[in-house]
Order: structure tokens, then sequence, then C-alpha cells
């Protein structure tokens, strides 16, 4: 179950408030890339997680609750760069017009959850996948495209205070990526690090249809020229085939194949994880 | 510009129409995991690549390309598991009562750019974020989410032409997520695979606010015993710290730090792809 | 900020695994009238009130805290009602064809942050207004409908487990919706429980058309009868006016009356709650 | 079945034609707060209501109509603020660049079924639950907020012909937050407010968990002082409970009790209403 | 404005009731080819016209009101459809597993704002374009949609009040699309059926690049042999230009052509309905 | 399937960057006009149509593929419009200001799948129908709104190279207007523009309720004096009536007539394309 406490996880202080900033800072609470987002997937990615992992199932309810402290942060900050401002129309630099109106509007001059263009936070970009290195990847994703976004709000901050917040959710941010990439690692063997690929990793190779496994396929009406690439020369990056080239023309709705032997095989079920 | 053929990219063949299967692979046309979101995804990335990594961006239309070719295969999958339904309904069985309702009444009991659950395609699934490390992030989430659905989809079927059609598309999932590796560690030194991170890897690491950028939180409200695990100990992910263990309850609104000195230096363009 | 342990706030068991009865689950996490909206809900409110009204405040961050756990209960036991299910279609009852697809696809049968119609949560739900008495009618509406959801849940239930959880969940909304509506009367007179209409009540009577503040309007092209109804004679709820009956058909583009006087004196900002 | 005419139910002028004050009314027509949600809702309710509460079922509907009423209101008003704009972007106060674009470039500079934030009506907004205390809560609420909605436009208006149709709308709103109180007033003894509670007030009290159906939850880590609070102590609001104090850190998963006695019972069809 | 009676305009009768036909009609009320969808679009298309052109908005007006009532009666047959029929699982046929689980949890058996596979109205459906034969188009399209479904629906319906009803409302499509189609013949020369195309037609021929104006354009990546088809050769169905077949292979990224003359004289403001 | 090349379809230029216009062309892009529906639309359409009329399949993919080509072309028109815009806020005319603001903070300047308020491409507008006389007005609404938004960004445009560029898209527009109407006209007697009406034709005229399918209906409460309007005498648009008028109030819920006896005739199944 969750708790609480009165503290805000790290101090927020804006010396001048800013409506047109408070509004970017909208984006990192409701937004694709926000806090909302990651708190939910850690959430319930960590519900799916049976017993037997239950050391993962920790990190991420560790990491969902710590979100939630971000999102409140946030609301802190942007409720900060709004405080003060008129409720007015009829020059351009009034706050409402600076705004979404909804801001005024609808929560009369608060933090909303949504995005920096108004859209509300929608709860299908979650990503809990009951495959627990398809979601490390969501995740990384998610933290890499979050950090982006806190660097961008960055480089548009001029408060000092709302610099400093950032340059905790950035660190963050860091910390988060390596988490993910480290719970990724410990998935398959740790010393290979793209061991756990193609994911999943449980469905027996012999099942596809190895002849594409490894062939880039190039889709261009005109002849290429450089076909060495590294993805399409030496050895593929999961260490199980070949890279080659492939031009869609050359394709002729490739025949159908004789059903696989071991397409029984696998009926069994995965253990979770690394199903 | 975009060009077409009369040819399916990979022949498709069902033997016994089962209108509940085509539902299911309603999933790989218009659902999160399926194609409709890597086409797009693959096509606006590509657009926001500068001439400079010309070979990034063909690669990138070149999976585009083909993923198109992945929906006209499925909707042609899906139309021939409907054919010759009768539209009835009167018992637990029938066609229309197993489809969902839209699948009859709004299509006439053809592919729709749907999901599974009948939900339409959202563009909001798509990311392109103007930072390739990022984008390949997403699109190994894409791949990897995508190749799940696939094998789930394999376990369901019965007929082996949808068995047949469905490895051929593991196996190109396969391959993508091979590229989209390949891609992400030509980005950084190759030799080092997470030399990308943290990304935007040109956020310079003095802004940040270190103190936080590898230590793991810990918000259980009850003491942790073990905490000497992967992500607590050691060198990071990334190299450029060592991981230590911070507990939420010993935080007390970490105090504003004085504004980062190299905070103006950022404010340079980075490069696309780096940034 | 916010904190977890490994407790669920309340036992769930279930004997008799039920995939169908898991998918109705479904609606109290994702749903319009389900959790993940409160907990939000609560959580966004409390961020909008300023510190003089720390109480109220607190009270939210409570509340919001606690919900978040009934999500996690629900989360296992939607989990508890799939588990060993297995993936096949083929025949009507199997657990697959049960679910909506995309709880075998996407989530490999877990729960999913999506109602039981397979509708993602939509932060648009999420009413946060700015003023605490509109707030809490939104509350009193959701625990309502939540309350009346969790009856239908348990009127559909047969394992004693689900049963047991559901009798808990069903007494924690009673208890909201007391705690609302205790809260909703310590904003105005204690003693008047509708002191606080109409909503929002520091805008001040004088300056809406009174003319029209108490008037039942009938769009019914026929004369009606009995017109003496309790909401077309007698004294207002509000105490501040009189019923009256008036027909659509007698109204004639009501003329546009002179500016009033007092509209500038509402230019002065509210104090947060009363506003 | 539904009629109209060609008069507006309230005269609309407009002095000084101002595109950003039309965009900010298009919250009030189809926004979450607005009168496209307040017709169709109270449509919807009308129909669920059988015959033996016809007279529920026909004031619903009266004010239904009222609300398409308002709409055509709206949209006439913004339809004046937009008339005469010129279309051309290249100053900061243009009209196309005070609006939404798609109002110049999707509606050729008329009122749109949008918020202000250019977002869709959404017909999930729309609250019918088949119980018409919980409904009325739904009405309450959507006529406060939208209430709310209505004094900041005046608030934010500058023309008198303006303010004088927000006049007549906040009056409206006034009368049907009456008009829903009384009508839930009716549903239970007239004489007690909070009849009708807990809602659906069919349930038994005796199958839900009554050991926490009146204790007030602090998830908070550290313990309260005050706990003397008015939901914390005294006869509950239903009159059916005493309020207690409970702190979530002294649950252990309360044990699952055995089966209600009274479970079966309430399989019983609940009258519409009071269900 | 808006009134009502107590009638609906053609009977509704359900002898025996059906849940499953229940849950097809709703995609007739909150579907994208229903009654919410038309009533809506023919409201905001009506708001649209200025006062020379009042029949058109009359006739506008006149069908929103009708619309209305077909939603009414919809919800009608809906209810009857649910009637009677018991809230229990437990085994295939039950009501509530034939129809989506919200129909019973969130609304108690009644009809709902939503589709047919439970996705809820969405207001961005509603085309309101400001030219009067773009949605004339629009108008012919929904209608043309809208019959198709009922005869679907009509196709599935065993029960004689039902096939009775859809009877009514498609022969009510039939005239609505003979309405829209005659106003289309309107707006032009109404001897000449596309008199007004290319729509907009008041924008100047001589401004768009007449060279690409009537030129059937193949993306085939293999030369086609017939391109004597009726849309590559003889007069243009506008009778402004003449077909012709052109390869995308042969476009060399058509140079840009300097600006045109008459680019100016188009900022014209053009009347309302020939914009 | 899909192939590509690296050129453009039509040059694209930017003398002078414009970041606001760059907001308007994404309405072109990913709004309910733009090229990402149409794109789609043609896609699904073709793909549902048997190979008995392939040359009709061909033409629906031709252009599809062409569309295609139109993204790619309006994305790089953004792109180059955002290029170079300065990365800031603080005064009114930044370019971050100027956009929405995910533009810079989700995309780094880049096009988006989104229409120019910042809403996602949204799957339910593509429609699709299994009747392709429906589908072709779809079509036409779709070229007829998309070139009325085109020719509206053309009076906003001041750069001669995106004049250029709108002037080429305009008359693709009117190509396709034209040369879906002329599909239209192939699918029933050419001579006879409205011979495939009513929409779908195959259904059998005399079981719908003939009393009311040329009808007019006045829901005006007043009594209208002009009715002899072109839709209320004279022969109906498809020839097979003669409409007449008739007010609302003179219905009495029309008696529900006997089945019609050649309702089992039509459950045969209609060929495609006449359905």
């Amino acid at each position: 179950m969750f708790y609480h406490d009165n503290q805000l996880q790290y101090e927020v202080e804006v010396e001048e408030p800013d409506p047109e900033f408070g509004r970017m800072l909208q984006q990192a609470i409701g937004g694709v890339e926000g806090e909302m987002r990651v708190a939910m997937q850690y959430f319930f990615q960590a519900a799916a997680i049976p017993d037997e992992h239950a050391e993962y199932r920790e990190m991420l309810r560790d990491t969902a609750a710590e979100e939630l402290g971000h999102i409140e942060m946030l609301a802190a900050a942007v409720n900060k760069n709004l405080r003060g401002a008129s409720a007015s129309l009829g020059d351009g630099d009034s706050a409402v017009s600076e705004l979404l109106p909804r801001q005024f509007l609808s929560s009369g001059m608060h933090a909303m959850p949504t995005d920096a263009n108004g859209a509300a936070f929608d709860g299908s970009w979650i990503v809990a996948s009951g495959n627990l290195a398809a979601d490390m990847y969501a995740n990384i994703m998610a933290e890499s495209t979050g950090r982006l976004l806190a660097t961008r709000l960055y480089e548009l901050a001029d408060d000092p205070g709302m610099k400093d917040m950032l340059a905790y959710l950035i660190a963050r941010d860091t910390m988060h990526q390596n988490q993910w990439i480290t719970l990724l690692k410990e998935l398959g063997d740790p010393e290979e690090v793209f061991d756990v690929h193609p994911i999943p990793d449980s469905f027996p190779d012999e099942v596809e249809n190895q002849e594409f496994s490894y062939a880039f396929m190039s889709t261009n009406v005109e002849p290429q020229e450089a076909t060495d690439l590294p993805w399409t020369t030496g050895s593929s990056i999961d260490e199980e085939g070949e890279y080659s080239f492939l031009r869609e023309l050359d394709l002729d709705g490739a025949p159908m194949s004789v059903p696989k032997p071991s397409a029984q095989a696998y009926n069994e079920p995965a253990p979770q994880g690394e199903d």
C-alpha cells in the first residue's frame, strides 16, 4: 500500500513567476514523456511480476512511488509560476493569453493532468507487456525522452529555482536509465548485454522464418550503391546471425513454407520475465 | 516519394477462415504494438533527420515502406479470416458475435484501422523526439512488443497459413530489433554499447545535480535488508558513476543549490542525433 | 512525497479464478468510476490548495494514497482471476475469448490501465477546478458511481474472496462519501448544508440575471397541467429565492439588460475554497 | 421528439468583436464543463427513467432541451466575436494568431464542437448511471463547474453584451443547481437531506464490511497530532455511524472475513431510482 | 431554441428482448455513422450560416431536431432489448456476457452515448467547415454510411418491432441523402450537378498549378497497360479540364514555378456558401 | 507492397522560415482534413475490394501512395519553416511561443503527427465502409475539406515557395475530387449521376417505410409559410419519388406496420461495391 508525508522530495522555488514557463512544465506532468506516465507504468509492471522475481517488483514499486513525488514537485512548480497572475485578456502578454485557456477557465490557475498543448493524460501510453525485457525497453525509452524533455525545459528556464529543480530531475532520469539497463542485463547473461534478444527470447529460433531474420530490406526503387553498412554486413547484434542485404523488388510474394516442426512445442507456458 | 506494386511482400493464405482469429490479428494492424504505429514512427523520424545523416534517414525510410507492406499483409489476413462468415446473431458462435460489432456494422467484415479491442489507431503513440538515440529506444521497444504480440498470435493460431505468415513477421521483427540496436551503437563509440547514455548525451554532466545521478532511491517505509543489488552497488552502466543506496525517508527537501556555472554554456545548438 | 510497503491494504483471495469476472473488475481500475480516477483527482485537488487550508489538503492527500492502494488490490484481484487460464481460442468458453483480446495480446494476462470495455484510462475525467465546493461535488459523484459499480460487481461475484474484497471497498466508498460531504459542510455554515450554494458562492448575487435564477423552464410544446412541483413552487434549496414556473414558448429572446453595476466589483481575487 | 423555432432563448449581442474572447467561450460549448455535456447528460438520464417516475424524466428532458438552446446562444456569441476578423498571420495580434489555428483552418471562423484548448467534445464525460441519486450528484457537479466557468468568463469579459448573456447563463446554472438538489431530496426523506446516502442506498448495510465504513484512514507516515477533525469524530453525515481515526500503518492486510450471510439476499432487483 | 414533447417520433416495440441486438443498436446512437453525430453536425453547420441563406440554415436545423428524436427512439429500443435481462455471469449466454461490460456496470442496462464496441461518442467526427458545399458532402457521406448501418442492423434483426423501426429510419436516411444533394445542386447551377466543383469553387483556377489538376498519377513501379480509364482520358467531371495519365516515376521534383500573378487577388473575403 | 525513393514529389522551398506558418501546416499533416487521413483511408478501402473490381482497388492504392508523398512534402515544409528558430521564451514573438509547446518540447522543432491545435492524428476518422459508393462520398468530402484547408493555408502564406507548394497540392485535390466522382458514376449508370442512390442501393425499396422516404420533416413549432422549396416539391434527386412536406407536430407516434413481405429476401449477400 501507499503512504505519503508533507514534504516535497526536493525543494521547489520560483523567484519570478512565469506563466508561460508554467505551461511548458505541464508537459512533464501529463505529457507522453511525463511523470504520470512513468509512475503508472512502473506501478502496472510491478503488479504483473510474480513472487519469484520479488526483487524486480520491489525495484519497480520503489521508483513508481518516487515518480509520484516528482508529479507533486512539478505541480508545485506550475502553481508557483502562475501565482499572482492577473485574470484578464486584452493585451498579448496577459497570463491568460500566454497560457492555454483551460489553465484559467478549468483549474483557476493551477497544475492540471494535461500536457503542454492542453491534451489530457492518456492511459494508452502505459506499457506493461507481461514481458520484463520488453518492459525495460519501454522504460529506457520513457526515461530517455523524459530526460530529453527535462533538458529542453532547462534550456528554456530563466529562474534559478527552476534550473535547480530541473537539475535534480535530470539527475534522477540519469539514474533511472541506468537502473533499467542494469535490470535488463540481469535478465540474461550479464556479460552479454544483448543476450535477451530477440525479445521475447523464449520463442524457438527455428520456428521463425530464419531466411528473413537478418536480412536488411531495401525498399528503394533505385539500386543502392553502398550496401556494406553496419546493418547489412557482419555479425548481428544478438550474435545469432549474419546480416545481409535484400531488395524488396527481388521479392515475389515469398512462397509459403511447410509448417514448422517445432510449432507445437512452443505451446508451453514461458516463465514470466523470459517469455 | 512512395510507390507500390500489386504483390504482397509475403504470401498470405488461410485454409480455414476463423473470424475470432481475424479479430485478434487487428491488434497487429492498429494496436499500440502494431504496424501502423511503426510505419508512421519511422516515417516521421526519417523526416526529422538532416542531410549530414542521410544514411540513417534512408534506413528509416526503407523500413517505413516495408512496414506499410506488413499492414497490407495483415489486412489481407483479416479479410480472409472473415470471408464467408454469415451475418447473423442468434447463437453464441456466429461470426458477428465473435467479432466486435463494428467489424460487421462499420466495415462489412473487412480489416479496420483499429486494435483487437476495437479502439482506433492513435497518433499519440508515434515517437519522433528529434533525438536519434531516444528514437532508437522507442523503436527497439516497438519491435520488442511487436514481436511479443506476433509470438502470442502464433501461439493462438491453428491455421498453417497463418502460422507461416507470422513466422515471417516474427523474423522481420528480429531483424528490426537488431538493426535499431546497431544504429544506436553507431551513434556513440561502437565498442561501448552504452556510450550514448545518459540520453541526451550532449547535456553537460556537471549541470545535473550529480549527488543524485547514481543513487537508487528506496521509497519503502520499512528498512531494506539486502541493499547490495546490481543497481545499488558497483559501477553504473554508463560508466560515469558509482551506484549507491538512498532512503527517501532520509530526504528532507534537499536544499536548493547555487546556480550551476555551466548553465549558459548549454545554450549551444546540439548536433542532431547527439542532442 | 510518497512511500509504499509490500503489503496490500486488505487481503485479496480468489478461490476459483474466473477470467470473465477479472475483466469486469477492470472497470474499477481504469474506468470512469474507478480508482485511477479518484487517486489522481484527489492528488491534483490537493496540489491546488494553499497553506491556509492545509487540513483540507492533507485530507485529500491521505485519501489519494489510500486509493493507490485500492488500484493495487484490484490489480492483484484481476491477476488472480486470470491465473492459469490457457491461451487458446477455438471454443466459446476459452479464457482468451471471454476476455477482451488485449488482456492476452498486450499484457500477457495481467491487469491493465483500462476499463472493462478495454478503453484506456482518460485523464480528462479528473476534476480539479480550483474551487473546493465544486470539487467536493465531483468527489461525491465519483464515490457514488464508484460505490454503485462496486455493488454491481458484488452482485456478479460468486467467489467468497471477491465478495469479501468488494465488501471492504464498498465500506471505504461509504466513508469517502461521508467525508467529502462533511468537508463540503465545513466550507459554509455547518448548520446549513447548502450554504455554499450557488457554487461559486463568491460571485455577487446581484450581478446574475435574477429574473431567471429560480424559474423552472418547461420546454414542452404542450401546456403542463401539474406545475406545483417541488422545483416550481416554494423556497429554493439555497434559501435565496422562490421557485416559479416558466414556459420557454413565452420567451421571446429576453431583451438585453443594462450592464450590471457591480460587475467591476467582482474583479477582486476570491479566496481559494470560496471562489 | 424535439422541435425548435428561429429565436434564441436570450438575446446575444456583441458590441466589439474579440476573437480571443470568442476562443474562451468555446469552453462553455464543447468543454467538460460545457453545454454539450449537460444537454446530452440530461438526455441520456431521461431515457433511462421508467414510466413510474415520469415526472423526473420530464424534468430532465425539459432541461436537456433548454441546454440545447444554450449551445445555440454560445455558438452565436462565438461567431459574433469572430466576425470581421482578417485572415492573416504576421503580427502577434492577428485574429488567426489569437485563436487556435483550427478555428480558421477547419471552420472558417465559426463556433466548433471543441473546448477552448481545441480538444473535441468527448462523450465519455456523460454520466447516466442508472441510479438517479448518483446522477443528481453528477448534475450538481456539472452545474457547479459550469457556473464556475461562466463566472470566470464573466470576469474576463469586457463587452456589455457578453456580460449580459453570461449573467443570464449564470442565473440558469443557479436554478439548475437548485433543481437537481431538490430532486435529490425528493428521492429520500425530504426532511433528511442526506437520507439517500450511502449511494446506492439499496445495498444492505450489513453486507459491507462495517468495520471500515466510518473510519478515516490516515496514510501519512508521520503520526498526526490533531485527530479530532469533523471527519474523524462524531456522527457520520449519513447518520448511520460514528467517525473514527485509523492509521494505514496499523493495517496488516486485514484478514478475509467469512462470507456475509445476507449476500444472496441482495440479488433481488432494486427499483430504479433507489438502486 | 429547442422544445420537446412526450411522444416518440415513431413507435418503438420489442416483442422479444435481445441484449446482443441492443448492443448492436448502440452503433446507431454513438457510433461514427450514428445519430449523435448527424444531430450535432447539422446543428453546428446551421449555426455557421448567415442570414442571407436563412432557408439553408432552417433546413439544417429542422433535420438536427429530427435526428435528436432518432436518438430518443434508438435509446428506447436499446432499453427495451435489455429489459428483464438478469445480471449474472457464469454461462456464455447471459445478458451481461453478451453485452459489453459497461452496459451493465456503468449504466445499469440502459442506452449509452457509445458505439457498439463501447467507444464513447467523439466530437471530432462533426464536420462543419464553413463551406456549405463541402458540408453537404460530409452530410451525404454521413447519411450514406448511416443508411448502410441501418440496413445491416435490419439484416441482423429478428424482431418485427425492430424491423419496423429500422424500416422507418432507413426511409428517413433516403430522404436525407436526397435533401442534401438537392441543396448541393442549389448552390451552383441546378442544371449542372457538379457545378460547385472543385470545392471551394471561389479559389481562382489560374492560381492552382493547372499542369497537375487533371492528371491521374500512377504510383505503381510497374508500367500499366490499360491507361484509357474513365479517370485518365476524356473530359473531367467538373468540365474544366481533360484527364491525362502520369507516372510518378517520371516526376523529378517538379520545379518551383514563379509566383502566380493572381495570388494577391485571392485575399478577398469569399461569400459564405461559395467560399 | 510499398517502395520509395529519395525525391520529393514536388520541390519544397522556404525563403523565409516562419514558425507560426509551420504550425498552420500541421493541420494538413495530422488534421481531420489532412494527408495522413486520406493516405490511410484509401489504403484500407483498397484492401477491402475483391479481385473482380481490381481496377478500383488499383486506383485507390495509386492515390494512397501519392498521398504518402504529400505527407513527406508537408513534413519538409514544416521543418524548413522551423529551421534556425531559437529555443527561448521571454518575448511574445519567440518561435517557441508562436508554436504549440510540444513542437519544441517533444519533437525538437520538427513535423509531428498532429494537427495545428496539437491534437494527435485519430484513426477513427478513417472511413472504409465496405460499400464503395459510401466510400466515394467519404473521399469527395475528404478532398473537399482538404482543398478548402489548402486554399486557406494559401491565403495565410507569404512565402513564394509555400504558395507554390500549395498551388500544387490544391491542383492534386482538384484531380482527386474529380476522380472519386468519376468512380462513383462508374458504379451505377454513368449517364445518371445519382443512379447509385439511395446508398446502399441493394436494399429493396419496398422494405423501407416508403411513406416517409421523400417527405421533408419540419420540426419548427411555428407553421412555415414557404413550403414549396426544392426539397419539398418535385421529383426527388434519386428519381425514385416525389418530395412532400410534413410537420413533425402532425406525427403521433406513427403506428407500427406489419412486417414487410420482402424482409427475408434481403438476407442474400450483396455483391461488394453495390451492397
